[in-house]
């Protein structure tokens, strides 16, 4: 039941930010689709592979085929820019709730499956990350996990709080999708950023002098 | 057999596309053997690894490999390009062979793997494109699919008229195949494209006025 | 045993490849720990998606994740550049062993699986190279192995030792590795290179006059 709420919400989320994508490149109807599609399904499948769950799964969820072509159909024929002003920036906004959704998801499957913790931070990250950057590879965008905001060390929050057993319950779920996507949006207002490596050496050559 | 002979069109196709690319970047011979092999195998590959088929399949195909090794080694070592003129022109030509016969191969497949319509298409369109996407990638070229003039549409339609049961008989299949290169062709000549949302929405606002 | 050895010995040397190449790139912690990881486990990964084993294996290396994790912490926090000039070149002599490793590791597990000859070339080219490749791409790089100096074919060349049942013994296999090392480093410095399709057609063209 969890899985698949967050199936619904992290499909969505991305298709929205991959169809925008798309739009925002001026691609056909069928771009739009297949970079909705490919967003929306690619980090599942990824996940799939690379776990070694059966890729079978992935196909027998034609109501979520259903939604997403239906989600993709509206944004492409609704003139919504007459409504909504800077329309592109919400894509950030869908891409962090599928981030997060997928994160969780990824990490929920990876320890179901009996994984170590590497492989649930590997699964987390690769799930939650996957189908965003099929999507910026596509369109020859800079992938946003390589941006310098925090982008998939919130993948790896969300894979250690479960994967250490600190969130269970459907509740405790939902707190950290919404903390997760909350955490990545700050990340890009407030322009957080991890150390690099010349911030740590500056750090170090200040007890040298 | 449909499939083998499918099998072999396509991976002949596909790997001539794949020699053209190389030649004309300037890669050495293993340059055209890898180019020629990823984009003639990277096709199969993804499908049985997306539909979840027992990939040791595509290394059963032992006359397959040897067939693409001597169509390779040919193309590197014959000066064909003193007989003919514009060859570069004829790898658009192979890609939409190897387009069409792994379109319809990867929708067969799906179909016989009992996968509902969504994963038809998706199997058709990973399978058709997934070798030339392979190939431009890495050539550093804008993969086709992402071209202006209708491409992958032609694989969906392939996997709409097989996964709805329209065509079923070896002829049917056929004919299938040489409709789906024809249309492709003329999409290239013609610059078929499709609607892009910019023209959706001069046409509604035609109706605001 | 051999296969742990060269498991080990692989997995270091393309996490460091990967981490010189982030460091490089001016990459946050975050960036060299990704870069790090997906070039040590990416090869293993590739292998066994695209050879059809068990992919669960990959994730239930428990020891090795920790040994790239401390690997990778140490090459960020210790200012090493302050005792090795130019680092960076390093980075083709790591990638060189990753490359030796991985291609013998890779044969080793195509010829145990049974697969044929083009299999365990394709095993050992795939899983020398695919580490090295995700790496190159994620950090927007020219592939190390569409370079001019040989590359791939060295992990050809230790495909078809093993595939041909000439090493065997695992003291063949580490003469092998060493051997397929040198090559590439030789390749490096005296700018081997295979033949172009130019570099042919000039010398049958001296047969024309």
């Amino acid at each position: 039941m969890t899985w698949e709420i967050l199936n619904v919400i992290g499909t969505m989320a991305f298709g929205i930010s991959g169809a925008i994508v798309a739009l925002d490149e001026k691609y056909d109807l069928f771009g739009v689709y297949l970079l909705g599609f490919t967003t929306a399904f690619g980090g599942g499948l990824v996940r799939h592979v690379v776990l070694g769950l059966p890729v079978s799964e992935v196909w027998e969820q034609s109501m979520l085929f259903l939604i997403a072509f239906i989600t993709l159909t509206l944004l492409f024929f609704i003139p919504f820019h007459w409504f909504f002003k800077e329309w592109e920036k919400w894509g950030v906004f869908f891409d962090a709730i599928g981030l997060s959704a997928f994160a969780i998801q990824g990490a929920l499957f990876a320890v179901a499956a009996g994984y170590p913790l590497p492989a649930v931070i590997v699964g987390s990250v690769l799930t939650g990350t996957g189908g965003g950057m099929i999507r910026d590879i596509l369109a020859g965008r800079k992938p946003l996990v390589l941006h310098k905001e925090i982008y998939a060390m919130w993948a790896v929050l969300g894979a250690l709080v479960i994967g250490l057993g600190i969130a269970t319950e459907m509740w405790e779920l939902m707190v950290l999708l919404v903390l997760i996507i909350t955490l990545r949006m700050l990340s890009v207002i407030y322009d957080w950023r991890l150390p690099s490596r010349s911030d740590w050496l500056r750090f170090v050559s200040s007890f040298r002098k």
